[in-house]
C-alpha cells in the first residue's frame, strides 16, 4: 500500500514535490491542486489530475498527506492552517521569527481535529535546524555558526530588481573563507555579519539606466547589503539567461566545542550542503517527512511537529530492522 | 529535579562520562561501580562514592539511568541484558556485525521489566548512523561513504603491539583527499579499500629486534594492514609519549544524489567530525542520549532503543518552545 500524497500550488517547489515522489515507491502522486485554472496546468506525473484549489477538501478521503508548496510571507500563515482541519499537512514555512506563532495557530488546528502537521520541513528550517541541535546537545559547551551559500538568495535578487532601471538580478550569497576556517579551527571567533558572507550582484539594466546609481542603491540598502560587502557586475540579459538560470545553494552548520574535566579537548562537528536545485532538495526533504507524517499519524499521534520531534526512523521507508543492519 | 546518573566501569569511557555529566547542570552523577577494589579509584567529582559492581542492583531505586561503559567484545553483549532488567540503560556497543543480535537480547529484557535501553550510542555508531539515516532518506537516488579519521584506531595498534619484538606503538587511520574530493565531487566513484584509507604506523620495537621483519609483518597481516597503503614508522619509547599520546579520531559521512525528473540536478550531504579525544566525544553523545532514555521512560515507553529511534527534542535540556524560537 503507498502514502497517497496530494500537492498544493505547483511551481518550483511543487514539481520538486512531484519529482521527489516518483524516487520512492512507497508515496503515489494522487492529485495536484492550483488557484489556476487547472486546465493551464500541465504536470509531468501521467494519470494524475489536476484540480482547483476550491476542491481539494472533497479529496480529504483519497489524501493521506497534502504538502503545502505556497510561500511563507502570505500562503502558508493562512494555509497550512485551514488544511490542518482536513488533512495530515507538511509545510516548508522558513519566516524564521514567525514559527512560534505558526506553530500554535497550526497545532490547536491539528490537536481539535485529529491530524499531524509538520511544519518548516526543508534544510534551514530543517536539516540546518537538526543538526544545531544534535550539535548543541552533545557539546552543550561551544558554540555553532551556519553560513549559507554559495546559492542564489530570491529575496535579495528581487530587491535588486525593484530597483529603478534594474531588468533583471540574481544574487548570490557566498561564505566567507577565512571566517569558515576560524570557526573549523575550534577558536569560536565573534563574527559580524560582514566577516560572515558576500554578496554578489549580476545585473541587467534598462537600456541607458544610470549604473552608478543603481550600483549605489544596491550597496547602500538597508538591511539587504548595506551591512555586507557587495560586489555588483553589469551584464546583459543573454548572460544572466546563460550563467545565471540555476538555483543553486547550500551552506555550512559548524559548532565547535570543549569536553574533559577544564575543557582541555576541542571538538568540531560541520554538516553541510552543495545543491544544484535549492527546490529540488527542499522538496526531497518535504517528501522524507510526508511519509513521517503518516506514520505518526496511523501510530495515534496527532497536532503540530517539527523535525525536532519525528523520530529519524520514521523518515526511511526501510524497516526498523534494515536500518539497523545497514546503517547503524 | 536532576536526572541521576550511574557509571558502571571507569576506564577512559567512564571518566569521558564523568566529565560530560559536569557540563549538563540538569544530570547528576551519583555512582561509579567498578571491578577493581573501590578504595583503589580515585574519581573526579567530589562527594561521590565508588562501589564494587555487585553492589550495583541494590542501588536501583537511586539511580535513573545507568551507562554502561564495558567493551563490546566482552562486556556488553552480557552487562546491558543484565542491567536492562533493573535500569534504564545507555551503551556504546559498537561491534556493527552484531548490533541486530544485541538488540534483541536487550529488547527482550527491557520490556520484560518496563525499561529502556539505548544501545550502540556514540559517532559511529551513533551520529554516522543518524547522517547515513537521514541523508539516505532526503535522497534516496544516491549512494554514501563513510570515511575515518584522521585517528588512533585501539584495534589496529593493539595488533601491532602482539608482533615479536614490539615493544608499544599507535596506528593512525587516514582518510585519502584524493577520495574525499571524487566523492565530493558527486562521482559516486567506486572505491576499494585501498584507495579510501592509509595506515600509518608508530612502533617502539625492542632493542635488537629485527625491524624489517616486524615492518614486513605489519605490512602483511591479513585483515588489518594488507588490503592497505602502510607506512611503519620506528620511533622512541619518548618520542611515542610525547607525540602520540592523544586519542584524537574523526572522519566523514558523504552522500551524493540526483534529483529531478530524470536525475538531472546533483546534492552532497556532507557530515564530519573533528575529535580531540575520541572517548570523550563518544561520553557526549552518550550522556545526551542518557536523557532522552529518562524522558522515554517518563513518558511511558520501554524496550530497546538505537539513536534511530528518539526524536531529536528530547536530547537537549531546552523546552520545546526554546527550541522552536532558537535552533529551528
Amino acid at each position: 500500500m503507498t502514502i497517497r500524497i496530494g500537492i498544493m500550488g505547483y511551481g518550483n517547489l511543487g514539481r520538486g514535490i512531484e519529482c521527489a515522489i516518483r524516487q520512492n515507491d512507497d508515496l503515489e502522486l494522487v492529485a495536484v491542486f492550483t488557484r489556476r485554472p487547472p486546465e493551464t496546468v500541465r504536470i509531468l506525473t501521467e494519470g494524475v489530475n489536476v484540480y482547483h484549489v476550491d476542491d481539494a477538501i472533497k479529496m480529504k478521503d483519497e489524501i493521506d498527506v497534502l504538502i503545502l508548496c505556497g510561500g511563507s510571507a502570505t500562503d502558508l500563515p493562512k494555509q497550512t492552517v485551514e488544511y490542518a482541519k482536513y488533512f495530515n499537512v507538511v509545510d516548508s514555512f522558513d519566516t524564521h521569527a514567525k514559527i512560534p506563532e505558526h506553530f500554535e495557530n497550526v497545532n490547536k488546528m491539528a490537536v481539535e481535529n485529529n491530524n499531524v502537521a509538520l511544519i518548516s520541513a526543508g534544510w534551514d528550517p530543517g536539516m540546518f535546524s537538526l543538526n544545531r541541535l544534535y550539535a548543541s546537545a552533545v557539546l552543550p559547551q561551544g558554540k555553532d555558526y551556519t553560513f549559507w551559500g554559495k546559492g542564489i538568495s530570491q529575496g535579495h535578487s528581487d530587491a535588486i530588481r525593484r530597483i529603478e532601471g534594474v531588468k533583471n538580478a540574481k544574487q548570490y550569497t557566498i561564505p566567507i573563507e577565512s571566517a569558515l576556517e576560524a570557526v573549523r579551527n575550534g577558536s569560536e571567533p565573534e563574527l559580524s555579519t560582514r566577516e560572515k558572507h558576500l554578496r554578489e550582484c549580476f545585473v541587467v539594466a534598462e537600456e541607458g539606466a544610470d549604473l552608478s546609481r543603481i550600483e549605489n542603491e544596491i550597496k547602500t540598502m538597508p538591511n539587504y547589503f548595506a551591512d555586507y560587502d557587495t560586489t555588483v557586475h553589469f551584464i546583459t540579459e543573454e548572460e544572466l539567461l546563460r550563467d545565471h538560470s540555476g538555483i543553486p545553494h547550500g551552506g555550512f552548520v559548524i559548532r565547535s566545542g570543549k569536553t574533559g574535566w577544564n575543557g582541555e579537548n576541542s571538538h568540531v562537528i560541520e554538516y553541510s550542503l552543495k545543491l544544484d536545485s535549492n527546490p529540488e532538495f527542499t522538496s526531497s526533504v518535504i517528501v522524507a517527512y510526508a511519509r513521517a507524517v503518516y506514520r505518526m499519524k496511523n501510530e495515534g499521534m496527532s497536532g503540530c511537529k517539527t523535525v525536532f520531534d519525528v523520530a529519524p526512523a520514521y523518515l526511511t521507508s526501510m524497516s526498523a530492522d534494515e536500518i539497523r543492519k545497514n546503517l547503524l
